[in-house]
């Protein structure tokens, strides 16, 4: 049965919230996700929340008692709550119905099946959380492999990423890696190692990719050092018709994204 | 000669700080912009702050030289302030070391030139600056010929979508109009309007756009009204192979507008 708790001094609605600071996320290695179409994609992906705070009024609705269900049934605690404390953990005004304390997860390269997909997403010292959820929100509907994050990258558990990723964080495998053992991990086997980059003439929709394909975007304000382009099979850029010299990092790794899975689609 | 400034209490610290509030911005019709990089952008485009604050350490910088020139001969003024004020304006720890308070522009529908461009940027009931300044940003680079914000769209003047949009404010022309005359002024001339939508079969790759394309983007959460759709020449859609049924709404107008672009450029 769940239980109630409204008081915001309540012990697991202040390390709920504390989640919402990478220090504690970090300490904890728990994040927060909210939002019932989240939480369900999450379950059914087999993603329970360790802890599950619901809105009282939202306790008749057939998903929130399935996940309720779920996290009982895996050892974890549902909690009713209120309105304003879910506002409170959830850190806006209009605060979704559920909310989970979910452990952070995710695969080691070494734990990579490369052979799982032709695209793989990877992107060096990313600073925006925003960018981030946005690219695994991508990676997902090009059936990417996953997200390889390089360097100092942005949390991907921060609550911005979180919600940005529209719960693509629980679809696709995102694995933190530093440069020489993700490039050590690439050249153990196939597959072709794509920049982005402004310093090539090499048109993207001219350039042929191969299977599987890692795509490389580097940092948002600087793009990738030398060393990392150069270690690119491929360099290729996009068009800049304008008076910009950039696309938003993620929308650029969504135009690479789509131009390969269109290509390896025929 | 610049003036000193360095109170948050002076009022023209005060108005500039308040343009960081919608009710604001619309009382006065004006905006801020921040960092030299953009309003430099800004002043090759012909826009020069009514007010420019820069920080005293960044006097000698040519750039900063050359933007408080231009703000006092369009008679504006440049105030010479501390990284605290800049702070303050900005909303920002690190904040840039110039800003300037800008009047609002933009060209109304009957003023647009169609033949100006290939591809035109439509965006119904945008709900997200951040998606806002990321569209004016990729319309910038590919050469569309403006954004055309359609009903109840977040302000393209807000602090977030001018940041997102990374200069590109000042060099896409935007119109705020409602369906009814956007719809009217299309149809006075040659346009094909071009619906994103999730209820089609036909691929976005196979289709075959026109000059103009005008490539309609929905709400985020809801995309278009059915009436909308209906009003459309040619529905198209992204393939989307994972769990999630949608992409970001900045990130699928880019996808679709790279691809307009190709086309278009054979």
């Amino acid at each position: 049965m769940p239980r109630q708790i409204t008081a915001f001094s309540n012990p697991l609605v202040k390390h709920a919230r504390s989640l919402r600071e990478k220090r504690h996320r970090r300490e904890s290695r728990q994040f927060l996700a909210e939002g019932l179409r989240i939480l369900t994609e999450a379950r059914e992906g087999g993603r329970v929340p360790r802890t599950l705070f619901f809105a009282g009024q939202s306790a008749g609705h057939p998903l929130v008692g399935a996940l309720v269900a779920a996290v009982e049934a895996s050892g974890g605690e549902a909690i009713e709550t209120t309105p304003d404390v879910l506002s409170k953990l959830s850190g806006k005004d209009n605060a979704q119905s559920v909310l989970g304390v979910f452990d952070e997860f995710g695969p080691t390269l070494a734990e990579l099946d490369r052979s799982r997909s032709g695209i793989w997403l990877v992107a060096e010292r990313l600073r925006d959380p925003g960018n981030l959820g946005t690219m695994l929100r991508t990676g997902d509907a090009v059936g990417a492999g996953g997200l390889i994050l390089v360097g100092e990258c942005v949390d991907p558990f921060s609550v911005e990423a979180v919600r940005a990723s529209m719960g693509a964080l629980f679809t696709v495998p995102v694995v933190r890696t530093e440069w020489a053992p993700f490039l050590e991990w690439l050249r153990s086997g196939p597959g072709q190692l794509v920049g982005l980059s402004l310093d090539t003439d090499q048109d993207y929709r001219a350039a042929r990719y191969e299977v599987p394909t890692f795509l490389l975007t580097g940092n948002e304000a600087q793009g990738m050092p030398d060393d990392y382009a150069a270690a690119c099979d491929l360099l290729v850029k996009i068009p800049m018709l304008g008076k910009a010299d950039s696309l938003n990092a993620a929308v650029a790794t969504a135009v690479m994204a789509y131009e390969v899975l269109a290509q390896q689609r025929g």
